[in-house]
């Protein structure tokens, strides 16, 4: 039943992340051209934007070494998908490729931008700063994601002010989107709407925040939720909830696309997205995953089937 | 972290369905003494209110068989437990035991009254009134369930209207409480909102409404922080996510106690619960269920251990 709620947004985007952050996180190395459809389908299912692949080294993430190869096997739609690229080198292999749209990967805490970006939080914008130049002068979108917003395992809770400013600094750089990941899923309703009240006090516009939930808590949808409420139109989403949990088998770990969708259709939001399309290509893709999707959706619209 | 959100209550009673909701939904049949434990534990965790059993006959629920012999396990504390009896006849059986509190069990639609009471909608308040006027005559509380607030696996979206009918017939017989149940799971936060703001139209105090979500589509959490800002202050919850689904291995039914005490305590919000003992009795559980918790917090805070 669709009833909605005043005060949220008419229209959400959501950007699909599954093909690069979920793959990326899963055990099973999915072969190419299951890729190439994965993200087709995907596109057919109606998400306005997939992020493709990442043209991160193969030897950090093996699973994503074909970026490229993908990249050639999908049509003009397909080529237009956002891809990620950690560093200048990544830019170049992109631009080869005639990417129109890329994502940076930033940390919101000195431990994990050593941990995962080998240089520490200040260090980390001059490692941007020529990527993110180059890409907006060959006129490129640049979503800047900024990981570790809520809690991080090592430091604990994160200091919203100290968000705020790498935030800040991304999009004074030239990104044209933030998005704010909870990367562990610890975070909750009113750090949520705090968080957003403090980038709007530091002058971001509210339709530069994407948000970036893990569902590993439980959290996910509440904080969506929280978000609505605070202006906030593009959530990132994984079809089936892959990735994002590589530790425990089941255990939910991106935002599942589909209960997302399920409480924004629910609330009369358009998304644009056929819902009985995702929740298909999720379990599709959940059998060469060769595990169950860890949606609650997705379980319950099929377990009968 | 904590971060208070404004305009939501200051403290939340949780009501623990786990060793009533939960047990019965599930295949495996667990030892009285266990069960005795599984209460014991419960309260010792700080949970305030927790429904022991049901006095239904053993022919429906052969899991909740030994209702009187688990009582007699209890102590003084755990005899202050609220059962579910379904008629007069499982009230004889409570108030021979000294039960103090009560819970009946209603539906919002005519379909699901059939299936479960075996009578039509109108018929099932012909059938609870004697019980209801017995125990408030015996000073005892009688909780209303209403199930199937929101949707129904044979009629399809319910009217608000005919769920506010169905409540305020009950708290007119003499119910102290309402809890408002998403049996199958499929509401979203606006529902929610308009819901309780009909009941509030038709002159019922929030303060004798509680809201029982499941998880099945992943929307337990959101619909719950809708009721909080709505002012509702009672919700039901199981321990480790227990119960509610008993379909599908590992998937979601009843929300989990877990992840909406950490919602709860993430916005400051008080509930005397000890999240651990709740964590440590559920993966406990677990072990007796010979499944895993579907709490997602639970798997999140147990799968390195």
């Amino acid at each position: 039943m669709v009833v909605p709620q005043s005060g949220l947004p008419e229209r959400v985007t959501i950007y699909e992340v599954g093909p690069r952050d979920g793959l990326q996180n899963e055990k099973t190395l999915v072969n190419t051209e299951v890729k190439a459809e994965f993200v087709r389908r995907l596109l057919a299912a109606g998400l306005p934007i997939v992020e493709a692949t990442s043209f991160v080294h193969p030897r950090w993430i093996p699973q994503l070494a074909d970026a490229a190869d993908l990249m050639g096997l999908l049509d003009a739609a397909g080529r237009d998908c956002p891809v990620l690229v950690p560093n200048e080198r990544g830019l170049d292999r992109a631009l080869e490729l005639g990417v129109k749209k890329i994502a940076i990967f930033g940390s919101a805490t000195d431990t994990f931008a050593k941990r995962n970006l080998n240089c520490t939080l200040e260090e980390q914008f001059a490692m941007f700063e020529p990527a993110v130049k180059r890409a907006r002068e060959a006129e490129l979108d640049v979503r800047a994601y900024v990981s570790m917003c809520f809690g991080d395992p090592w430091e604990g809770a994160v200091p919203v002010q100290q968000v705020v400013y790498v935030g800040k600094r991304l999009l004074d750089m030239g990104a044209n989107q933030l998005s704010l990941g909870d990367t562990i899923g610890v975070g909750t309703p009113g750090h949520v709407t705090h968080l957003i009240e403090s980038f709007l006090e530091a002058g971001v516009d509210v339709a530069q925040l994407a948000m970036h939930f893990h569902d590993t808590y439980g959290q996910a949808l509440s904080n969506t939720f929280a978000a609505l409420l605070g202006g906030v139109s593009t959530f990132d989403a994984s079809a089936g909830g892959i990735g994002g949990c590589p530790f425990a088998e089941s255990a939910t770990g991106n935002l599942a696309t589909e209960d997302l969708v399920w409480m924004l259709h629910g609330l009369g939001i358009q998304t644009g997205v056929d819902l009985g399309q995702v929740v298909a290509t999720s379990s599709w893709m959940a059998e060469h995953l060769g595990r169950p999707s860890p949606s609650a959706l997705v379980r319950a619209l099929t377990r009968t089937s």
